[in-house]
């Protein structure tokens, strides 16, 4: 496994593997990895003849500045997982790399898919998102890169701007990854203690009800909405950020609840926010 | 010569440079080519293996429908004088192919350049311009591109974008190319009457007055602006946009003028609006 950690190596290796041909794909991470991420790994593994892991705590996208402090680290443990899977290489810049001179004043956005939800529960954290993966995606420029459908919004959104600015990157979303209870992995489940582990079942518990109630044919929003809240409420240590049915494509709310659907939230459990969301389909 | 209609052909053709080992240059332009043009592509051509030249009236940095509507084309005469240059492939999207289901809701700026001259004349222009600029770049991939300083503040906006995201191409100013009696040359030039064109001589005579001005110790930067505002009211036909003396690096106002300086004028003669501008050193 090779490890780079100035963009000046990433790009002469990268380059020496197209000219040989090579598809090149990408998972950009900021470490602390789980399965979830190996998840990722392995989808770019099979896909393209070469990986590449990014990891990099990026600053810019971090709108609390205690959650950016306490945001777990684990490079060891990261390099040991990398090396394992059969990571072809991984580029560990440090922030002087990554911003010199500090982070630059530059505004990033799609205004549509920025109205709602972490948007605008963390105002500049997308903006700061589509800043870091614009300058890796130029460091790398990878054919394929891949993101989890757990951080949904972001995911519609970098697709989106890609798209938007034509960059050479088939972005590819993957299916959230869980534990056997149903929490959806997430380098933050780190901060959480037993029982406020066993508290954010509830998260996943709301929103397979809201599935299940769409599915027997309910198409109030409200309605649904006010179940899924029911049990995001019956414990006292969840404070609910956000909680919405909103159109997975578009992102924009419903009357009724048809086509492709996104049930997403957020809470707070003690410091740690956690978000979580499930997609579903019912045809029109 | 090369003439590609789409995105697809023309990353072909540049990926098969690319694995020749050739170097890339790029002009991107709105068509109606003159001398200003002919230059950029004398750069590339003498930089870079393989020369690159787009055509395309970008509709999303036209702030002014009537300025998009009558700007001047001529697609016959600019692929006449690329073939006789020697450019190596000219592409030349249409409307649907830059912007498929129209112009993209989506905002790109670097904040502390566009807060002045032509971001606050023309508002929207310059996100149009990166708009562009983002989407050829990530067809074409070039490695080095060419703007004209004609357009000061549009080249030193899209050198910091693309530093600032990292793209993988140097951007190259090159010097503003004047007719024999100091016109700067401009596409829309060709909209002028000869009368109308005697008067825009005007802009130029007062940039260099105020460039002689400073020169000869003058460092108030009022007293310079008014000297140059005379030149410019001495014509009736010539109606003052803005004229402005800056920081050069920064463009931020100057309570001295001292280091590199830039001076800025834009006017409209009739419905025709004129820039121009000359930089120069003063040592501190």
């Amino acid at each position: 496994m090779i490890l780079c950690k100035t963009p000046e190596e990433v790009s002469l290796q990268v380059r020496k593997w197209k000219l040989e041909g090579k598809k090149v794909g990408f998972v950009p991470t900021m470490g602390f990895l789980h399965e979830g991420h190996a998840t990722l790994f392995d989808k770019s593994l099979s896909k393209a003849d070469k990986t590449i892991v990014s990891i990099f705590v990026n600053p810019a996208q971090f709108n609390d500045p205690e959650d950016y402090a306490k945001y777990p680290i684990n490079t060891a443990g990261d390099l040991k997982l990398c090396e394992s899977k059969k990571v072809d290489l991984v580029f560990l810049p440090d922030q002087e790399t990554m911003y010199p001179g500090g982070i630059p004043d530059v505004l990033l956005a799609i205004p549509h898919l920025m109205k709602n939800l972490c948007a605008v529960s963390r105002p500049g954290h997308f903006e700061g998102v589509l800043l870091v993966i614009s300058r890796l995606f130029h460091f790398v420029e990878p054919d394929f890169a891949f993101f989890g459908k757990k951080d949904y919004q972001q995911y519609l959104l970098i697709r989106e701007f890609c798209k938007t600015l034509a960059f050479p990157t088939e972005v590819i979303g993957c299916e959230t990854i869980r534990s056997d209870k149903g929490l959806a992995l997430s380098s933050r489940n780190a901060r959480l203690s037993e029982s406020e582990k066993e508290e954010s079942l509830l998260v996943s518990r709301a929103l397979r009800l809201g599935e299940s109630q769409i599915r027997s044919g309910i198409t109030d929003p409200v309605l649904i909405r006010d179940i899924m809240k029911d049990v995001l409420d019956s414990s006292s240590k969840i404070k609910l950020d956000y909680l919405e049915i909103l159109n997975a494509d578009t992102l924009e709310s419903l009357e009724f609840l048809k086509g492709n659907l996104l049930l997403a939230v957020a809470v707070f459990i003690g410091p740690v926010r956690l978000i979580d969301n499930i997609t579903l389909s019912v045809s029109e």
